[in-house]
């Protein structure tokens, strides 16, 4: 097989393990790559290997963060009776975009998945369990994904949850805004249905 | 605006400078980047260095290659009186792969594209136009792509070398192979019956 090198069809092979990179698009990254400045490529390279060193789970929370406790569980301004559960980093940052929730969050790293073998006991959902030992806690608002992983993980959480005591809610299902109700599937119209409100 | 930390903000940043990545593709991969094991990170770290250190164009056919001249200019059993005209050294790949083809390559590094402000003088027509004067090569195969840019700098390089009296062909142009006659474009289908062949 013709290569432009070792150098390349390793950068390539390297870029191809990447998720959601297939071979023909590691190509096109690593020609981009190596015409790019010196100093560009180093700066790439430094900044994968210092967010590697540097990026660490909170201990309480479970978000990615430089910092330990991170900058939202160490910050007394928010609100410690709530308890915001997503399933991922990602959902955290999308939530923190709507500058509305002033809670805390428990990220659970997954969702429960039978299927490909994740059960709850690979979910950090221990510790969000030590986290509302101390009654603290008032509301736990469970907002993984509306899909049946997500649903069945929000299931599994309150049951496990309710004897505690604590308030257990699920984020709306619906449409979404600027959606069109002639596209909807089935069971978000039903969803939406079912979560109506008197106006 | 909420960030998991410096560290990370500046990885997003990076990746999304990439062509094709986009913030949320970044997100994701920088995600994914910092759960790496260490050692994986360096080696993808080290092969964005190593590659961009090591790769040049080769004088000759100003291909992409770590050596000059590269592996095919090099090779004396290549056929040395034909040279492929391609765009860009991923065509030099593609070509490689039929196996079939055994002549030198020529990678023009771009199309003629008059809007972008492309003109003659930013490809490597010149570097052409040196490696034509002893006149050992016999046949200038143009491959560049079937689409405007392609066959105008096919054009252009048509008239240039004529003078020169070696043969000048196009790559055909054609219905592609297990493709659907019905969902051919008009073009391609003119180009398929204007090249069509006895059999």
């Amino acid at each position: 097989m013709f290569s432009f090198g070792d150098s390349m069809a390793r950068l390539i092979s390297q870029l191809s393990r990447l998720p959601g990179i297939g071979p023909k698009t590691a190509q096109r990254l690593a020609m981009h790559i190596i015409q790019l400045d010196d100093a560009r490529v180093k700066d790439l390279a430094n900044s994968l290997v210092e967010a590697k060193e540097k990026m660490r789970f909170c201990s309480l929370c479970c978000n990615l963060s430089e910092t330990d406790p991170c900058s939202i569980c160490s910050d007394e301004k928010r609100d410690q009776s709530t308890i915001c559960v997503v399933s991922d980093p990602r959902d955290v940052m999308a939530m923190e975009k709507t500058r509305e929730y002033k809670g805390l969050y428990h990220v659970l790293h997954g969702s429960i998945q039978p299927n490909e073998g994740i059960g709850p006991e690979k979910l950090k959902i221990r510790e969000l369990q030590i986290r509302l030992y101390d009654g603290e806690v008032k509301e736990l608002i469970l907002a993984t994904n509306p899909n049946i992983e997500g649903e069945t993980t929000a299931l599994y959480l309150s049951r496990l949850i309710k004897p505690l005591g604590l308030k257990i809610t699920r984020i709306a299902r619906g449409l979404p805004v600027g959606g069109d109700l002639e596209y909807a599937d089935e069971i978000t119209l039903l969803k939406a249905l079912e979560g109506r409100r008197e106006i």
